[in-house]
């Protein structure tokens, strides 16, 4: 078993620069994150270019598929913003790769205290080696397949569709 | 979907003590860690006697194994001490009982920096929700079934036996 | 020995709101970093409204200086925004108070990763109590007087004038 | 203004050994924790054999008193275990150096949830910049000369003698 994990920015990677004094991105908290996970399986980190989901377009979509379709492992993480998690979803799942391929994230960024990307990050590694081919959406310990999820902005949860 | 979490203690649960000035077992982490996984899914929590997993009888196992039993949830996630946690695992593998079991724990306590327990906790609760029914020991990202691992401890890895 | 300690919001108090996806302010850090600090001189927390130092205006300061003329204690610390820190200052400089004040802050949020809040309040607390009569900045181990410091922005550290 | 830290280990410095499973010490959280602190004086840090300050011996208290009497700097802050951080404190009054020397420790690990270390670096840097030569124990936002403290074990504080 073999995981890549393709980390795309969104709140889980957003980083505190202290010039600035507001949240952006720096170098990525994934290599960090992999080593602190002790993570005993071959894993294959791949980060592209980091975006605030909101301002994703369907180039940057288009690239994560690219991403997935080019890479070597059957079990793909996906780090990626929340709020247009579900337009990304959409873009993999209708490219239909014998992969299995999970989107997930947080809702506080992982520098952050309380931040829940551990344990997302930890559910997603799990899920993305057991679940069959397909795209699913795994955040906050509730798995939803791509074409039935939507994000309740209200609440700041994930439900079905 | 509703997940069961049985806490029995073991590293992922330690809490320093500031007046002994060492490392022993406080009211649980698990409430909280909950809430921070802001987990979506009905979840029940029950907390067993904390104990060192080197501590543990087998007394201690047939009471875990008492609570998968009884258990009205398929899907349980055992939280347990690292250095024992194969032989509670043959316990409640030879109890077959028709349910997803996941032992898992963390090398180093929640509580301390550089942690992987928030990360095993989600993946349990991952493939806690996957894997067909059986006994699983997962941790840093690996899975590995009852009859077939051991700790490596010189290294403070699972591997297969 | 007795402390205030007057909260007025800043860079120190941030908070991530994970509905807006955005820092913001919550109901403030300080109850709890009293606690963990583990205070063991009385000490009085007086929270006024929380801001950005860029949004404060002179009323703002003005009622900060009421709060540090109205206080019984000798040693008060401030926790302010470090943009217009030095402007405040003044303000209270400007007032001659018999008291011992000082003004600190952060570079990065108490909550998140690698902050120096803790720092920086632990050493504010220690010369409130030890300074002469007279209204200072403290930051990052440095103690200026109100009358000759500036923050240097290209780099994020405050200076002598 | 320069400060030399002289880490001589204690609660304040001890690290968990995933392998051991236990309290020890690795190679000092001081130089992260002068980063983290952003101190922007002149700092030197000298670290010398970490010890449980049960375990110190009075070869030990005379090693740090030697240090303190070779430093060029007049501000030393040494790190030192709560549990004879008093004898210490007593070797170093009656050497009576024309210099500031704040002795200052944790109740929890720098690196444990919750921790006061990072305050207490702050209150002593403060204070040893501030107080007039001499010896002195500052704990948790609490100043108390070396000749007139005790700590009080069974609440975990330092108090007057």
């Amino acid at each position: 078993m073999t995981l890549r994990i393709i980390a795309t920015g969104g709140t889980f990677d957003k980083h505190y620069d202290e010039i600035e004094g507001k949240l952006g991105f720096g170098h990525g908290h994934l290599p960090h994150v992999i080593k602190r996970a002790r993570i005993t399986i071959p894993v294959q980190l791949e980060q592209l270019p980091f975006l605030d989901s909101l301002d994703m377009h369907d180039a940057d979509r288009q690239r994560i598929a690219a991403s997935c379709l080019r890479a070597d492992e059957k079990s793909i993480v996906v780090i990626h913003g929340t709020d247009t998690m579900k337009e990304t979803a959409e873009v993999l799942g209708a490219a239909q790769l014998p992969k299995t391929i999970v989107l997930t994230g947080a809702m506080i960024p992982y520098e952050v205290k309380n931040s829940d990307a551990l344990f997302n990050f930890g559910f997603a590694c799990g899920i993305a080696q057991t679940l069959p081919h397909g795209v699913y959406i795994a955040m906050n310990a509730r798995i939803f397949t791509w074409d039935d999820v939507r994000k309740n902005r209200v609440e700041g949860v994930f439900e079905k569709a």
